[in-house]
């Protein structure tokens, strides 16, 4: 079917358990991406790499290839460039908190982020709720911005790591989705393209994240945390818990608000301790003080809110609307079937209720509507009497609303005790390697 | 990539190590044909079942579908069918000894050939060494000839298992073809196709062999015959060596010669031996009587080689060229190096020996010579004096002679002793289940 015979060789060294050179793993992708490895070949190579597995110094390979695949940011001229990547959770607004609070203490965060998918929101998506926010920058206009307010996210208007878009396409239809290395090395091609210096790896554990398991989490956080290394960058990782979602606001103008309660020291403690625990990690990665102390002052100071507000100005956001966000007109409540402490508020179903009532997207493309979600009055621990509202849909009507009441309502578990939850479940991951 | 969920749900239960049911099997083989589930899909799911396997009733599951993808003969009306099929070895010329001396023995051998390709020849190929023989014959002379005669070879004019010939260009690219039940079930459903009720499988263990070893041989048996007794078919399997090739002679026309004299009654023992074995264990499934005395007999009195006379003539043959089949004009000796005696004869080099004096096909279409070939004066065992002829090399000159010369003379082996060499190495295989 095929004539060159080097793609068939690739395979049936990884069929038999070997292990790839870099220039065969750059060969084999960018014949693939030239179309002249077919599909088929890829195919059957994804499996025989879930079957097999990869080395470590083999996935940091690949991901190098993966991150060259398209453009690659040069973030060289900037001081202390620092990255944070989370593996997706539902209500996580913390690089809205960290970006600023991390420029705030000498670091730079040029980012290029994506929009959300499925029961996960987008940072670009929560950005674009404050009016006049631009997330198209030209390169001109992202690298000023980064170099005075040490703050820039747009949209990924780069071609960052194409290979890895075809390769998950294949992935998803070949049933080669499930495999760490090939999760890992799609994580960190980005991250690799992105070009930042330093990279704190937030990996989600819970119902509400990809991995469901602590110690799945830890095997995929090491394997990215390695890739980093052997690629040259500094990289720590952290676990934290998606069990119930982070702070109390699911939806983008929601979340956006409840950022800047916490940048002004009113925020949920969660939502505080993982900004605080993430910025740690990452200003240590740097080699940047990272004293707990030195990150509370800067919040209470009002420096990361005075920072948060260049920001948003200097991308054409309106800081004076930032205090009344619009917000969705209807308010419908979910109530507390019976008295007791909430036990369990599930984050995979309250990201689907705030997608059902307009605020995520089920597809590429899709439009998101800024102004609805879901706000919880309770979680984990909370004693509720009968009845007690739980939490708050903010909603426009429509046939979302019922399966959102729905969703929330059977999120909620009340009982006669609630077992504690940690929230960071483990902290400098394959930092010691 | 593509929409219908199945035969995702197909690879990823594969991967899982699950068993497919037949109606999936049946559904995704379709589908493949159809053109609906693309090659990535099949190739990551062949993957699957590389790592994975089949299960003895997946794997005749599947062959039944691979079999049921084109034309199936229907030999319901004739007495007895019998089949033999050779995993591929040199010299190999059972098949013109065999047939009609199972016609003699009450049987019916109503055959679809394929063609030679590679190192070893094609039972056709060797047939249409025969001046006026044909090999394509219509259905109705197809029936008459197996009817009238009791024996009939044609070329594949029918579309027999399609599915397989698509599949095995897929696993070539893949790195897929090392699997025991895709290896099993590709032999098979041509097999199931053919339309025989009894099958004998002439498992070749060697150097000019699939198999090197025994006991992936017989794994390979054992699989092919579980698949027939699944499909309702009686079926035996036999082990014999391809460590040298079988008889003198290596060519087409030479080989009908050698099936000629064996026929006669003066042949090489081992032919003789491999076609009584052969002969017995497809007698002894189909329930007909299989007494080595009475075979021996059919040959003694000259029944067999009437028989096989009548069948050529009936496909058109010139009976009174048997004796003088036409023979390349060039002969070129190669030479025992040494006195002793001859330690190993590799039938894989023979056999491209063979192939590259113009007896063979690299390709499929390509025309082969049938004058040319290799004839062995001496094998394993035989004692032989310094410069003494081992081989003639029938020839028409040209630049194959040289390298056939080489691949001769490096294919024997001359020492002091020589290990004897059992050709049948098992018999029965399968058949106590």
């Amino acid at each position: 079917m095929t004539t060159d015979p080097r793609p068939l060789e690739l395979i049936l060294a990884k069929r038999a358990g070997g292990e790839h050179t870099a220039a065969e793993l750059r060969a084999f992708l960018t014949g693939y991406l030239a179309g002249a490895v077919p599909d088929y070949q890829v195919a059957a190579w994804l499996m025989a790499v879930c079957w097999r597995g990869m080395t470590p110094r083999e996935t940091a390979d690949l991901t190098l290839a993966m991150a060259h695949s398209g453009d690659v940011l040069d973030l060289s001229d900037l001081p202390h460039t620092l990255d944070k990547h989370s593996t997706g959770g539902v209500g996580d607004k913390t690089t809205l908190v960290l970006a600023p609070l991390l420029a705030v203490m000498g670091g730079t965060v040029a980012k290029m982020s994506g929009r959300g998918l499925g029961h996960t929101g987008g940072t670009v998506d929560k950005l674009e709720s404050i009016p006049g926010f631009r997330a198209a920058l030209s390169d001109d206009e992202f690298m000023a911005t980064a170099r005075e307010v040490g703050v820039v996210v747009t949209g990924q208007s780069k071609d960052l790591a194409p290979a890895d878009g075809l390769l998950y396409a294949l992935r998803d239809a070949t049933g080669t989705v499930e495999s760490l290395p090939l999760i890992a090395s799609s994580v960190m091609s980005k991250k690799l393209a992105g070009g930042a210096r330093s990279i704190v790896l937030d990996v989600k554990v819970g119902s509400g994240a990809f991995m469901k398991t602590v110690s799945d989490a830890r095997a995929l956080a090491e394997a990215m945390v390695s890739i980093g290394r052997l690629n040259g960058r500094n990289v720590r990782a952290v676990l934290s818990s998606m069990a119930q979602p982070l702070g109390h606001m699911v939806g983008n103008a929601l979340e956006v608000t409840e950022a800047i309660a916490c940048l002004r020291g009113e925020g949920p403690a969660d939502l505080l301790e993982l900004c605080l625990v993430l910025a740690e990690e990452v200003l240590t990665a740097a080699g940047l003080p990272a004293d707990r102390g030195a990150l509370i002052d800067a919040v209470d100071s009002g420096r990361a809110m005075a920072r948060f507000e260049a920001w948003i100005e200097a991308q054409g956001g309106d800081v004076a609307s930032l205090a009344h966000l619009e917000r969705a007109p209807g308010q419908a409540l979910v109530r507390a079937p019976r008295g007791g402490v909430v036990a369990r508020v599930d984050a995979l179903a309250v990201g689907r209720a705030a997608g059902a009532l307009g605020g995520g997207r089920s597809r590429k493309g899709d439009t998101v509507d800024a102004g609805v979600g879901v706000e919880l009055h309770a979680k984990v621990g909370t004693p509720v009497a009968a009845g007690e509202a739980v939490a708050t849909l903010w909603h426009r009507g429509g046939r979302g609303l019922e399966a959102a009441a729905a969703l929330v309502a059977g999120a909620f578990e009340v009982a006669e005790n609630a077992a504690p939850q940690p929230l960071v479940l483990a902290r400098a991951v394959g930092a010691d390697r």
